[in-house]
């Protein structure tokens, strides 16, 4: 037969659903299968938008604009402008989900061999999108003793090469929750108008900021014009991951024009998805400020009960809906494995992602899991207590995990 | 500005879509274009799939697999089963349309730098997958005074080098509407057995055969377990081109596993989409009867009608709903452009797709055009006489088009 290529060889297998046929067979033994492993929230989506699609008045169900509506760009402009972004329906292009953005911006932008310097952990898809690209992801490491903050301007500038080309920030972070400060993404800025970078800025979790923090965009930073691209999402905004779309973003009018040939050559994103979604800019705030008050108390309760376990270490983020926790493990591929395949607590047993896959090295990330707060209160309280027996009965346990668990409280 | 990428200044704009801003400023005068320059079908998209959606009854709009909802893979395992092909719902990926399918298959299967023989004229936007994944597209010429019928053996084998890696058909065709016999299909599989090529079928149109012509599949022949890949979408099956979901089908194992790894790094393919197409699977059927009745009768109308005007050769295609014709002019790019934006006849002008973006080098292509017959009679009628008209009007007429016309007849 003919060979695969070296992408396909290249390419991971995602970290966050590789696990899936081990939670299918627990499922088939009768165990209740708590899943922390993926960002698939159990929020409704919002009315407005289910009733556009059940009051869908088409005919025919045409291909839209290769950029996507623009009624619904139009609406969506409308919408950035709320959160202090100012961009035009001209500078949008509607995706199939957050990914296909990424998959645009890096087409575009970057020749196969550029760097992209990337805060780790960070969103394991990303290499994915890199491989399809070409792109050698180069991380900068953020560790959970300062809660993931963003690394020194120093680490930066001692990873640029001549072969550097953008920086990529997930704001705030999958998987860490990390949100960034002004001041933070004002150090990116200079880094980037010093070197001349594209600044990827992924912000599929804007709403989800918590604590009184007020998120910043990169469209926000002066004078990132020719250098700034939004990637954005309606999965995790409402509840609506199945929609597949999101939006590519960017003022540079050059980088735009490529950017839709992309799109041109799909055609179009999907019709019913942004049906759905125009319809849900006009999804109430009390939607939002449930949801959040939602997320907090199930980020407490995940997250405190956590750090109640002997040697566990979980910094609280303050956005997202994700944290990243350090186990007292050998290793958490074997452990996240264990757990499906030989552990029973009352029934039940936790699925989580192994952080292996949100590093470039896989070995930053051992003894760390990424959990997803999506699920409801009485779940994320009876997933606390399945990880407590667990992580005693464990044959892999180590006496601490390596980060001081003192350091946590703060973070 | 950071630069951009060699990829997105040799990503080709669509010439299916690069005159919009011309039928833009023409409708803005209150000329009324009639659309043939994209296969956007006007026929209705069956009341199964619209019900599905109109009574949906989720309360998330989940992902799903990123392989696609595997009831809707079985479902779509025993369509096929119906048209002669034996595939499982383990041999399906369901994609982003058709679209994400070639990207998926051409990433999996081909290094940067690979060749892919494709037969020309081809879907135009074949050149822009390609460009994304780095391969080099190597033409075989398919030449009007055959009808576009697959050329010799021997025309392959000339092309093929050590970087040849694949073939990648279309059929029956976009643009010319040819459909291959079993006989040609087996000249294809000796090349492919003998080469250890890739053989890519793009079979979206295998619903629209007409004359009685059977549609043959390249997962019908024996042999090419390792080597067939087919690309599948309801786009034009079910005129629902704006779902967005396709098909990427193979047997051989490793081939799957490899794109089902690009499949998970977006996630999933459309929720609601999957649905209505699951649903659509229940279409009855009378409609594809009506439908193929309704093609036929279009063509003949558009077809015979392009052959009765003096200058034009136009070959009576056995399948999808195009065709290529070649007209008595300069160059088909100015003229499609004169035709917006300075012909009107009635109140009315046409708008086709040069087909200079459908060959190789546009050189080939000057002189022809691909009309989509997707419109109800009386515009196909009122589209023959407008170019009738424009014909005699347009500055840059040539005496004869390049093709003796008596050749067209039995084509």
């Amino acid at each position: 037969m003919p060979a695969i290529s070296t992408k396909g060889r290249l390419m991971p297998p995602s970290p966050i659903r590789k696990l899936v046929p081990f939670a299918e067979a627990a499922k088939k033994r009768g165990t209740q299968v708590i899943h922390l492993n993926i960002g698939q929230p159990d929020i409704a989506t919002p009315e407005v938008a289910l009733d556009a699609i059940r009051h869908l008045d088409r005919d025919v169900i045409e291909y839209s604009h290769s950029a996507g509506y623009e009624s619904y760009r139009k609406g969506l402009a409308d919408y950035y402008a709320g959160h202090g972004i100012r961009v035009t329906h001209e500078q949008i292009i509607i995706t199939n989900g957050g990914s296909e953005a990424l998959l645009f911006g890096m087409m575009s932008c970057f020749e196969p061999g550029d760097e992209v310097i990337i805060p780790e952990p960070y969103y394991a898809n990303y290499n994915s999108f890199a491989v399809s690209a070409g792109v050698t992801v180069v991380p900068v490491r953020c560790t959970i003793d300062t809660g993931f903050a963003l690394p020194a301007i120093a680490d930066f500038e001692a990873l640029i090469t001549p072969r550097t080309k953008g920086i990529l920030i997930c704001n705030p972070g999958n998987p860490t929750g990390y949100l960034y400060s002004r001041a933070e993404l004002e150090t990116l800025r200079a880094i980037v108008l010093k070197h001349d970078l594209f600044l990827f800025a992924d912000e599929v979790y804007r709403e989800f900021c918590y604590d009184g923090a007020r998120h910043v965009s990169a469209l926000e930073l002066d004078g990132l014009e020719q250098h700034a691209v939004l990637i954005d999402s309606v999965s995790k905004r409402y509840s609506m991951c199945g929609a597949r779309v999101g939006a590519f973003i960017t003022r540079n009018a050059e980088l735009y024009a490529t950017a839709l040939k992309f799109a041109q050559a799909r055609l179009s994103p999907p019709t019913f998805g942004q049906i759905a979604s125009e319809a849900a800019l006009r999804t109430p705030q009390s939607y939002f400020d449930d949801v959040t008050r939602e997320y907090v108390q199930r980020r407490d309760i995940l997250v405190d009960g956590l750090n109640s376990i002997a040697g566990v270490t979980c910094p609280k983020p303050k956005g997202a809906f994700y944290c990243v926790a350090e186990l007292p493990i050998d290793d958490s591929d074997t452990f996240c494995q264990w757990l499906l395949e030989h552990f029973v607590h009352d029934g039940h047993t936790v699925m989580m992602a192994p952080a292996t896959g949100f590093y470039a090295n896989p070995e930053s990330g051992r003894k760390q899991v990424r959990l997803a707060y999506v699920l409801e209160q009485g779940q994320l309280r009876l997933a606390v207590e399945c990880l407590r027996h667990a992580l005693a009965a464990y044959p892999g346990r180590s006496a601490v995990a390596s980060a001081p668990q003192a350091l946590v409280g703060g973070a």
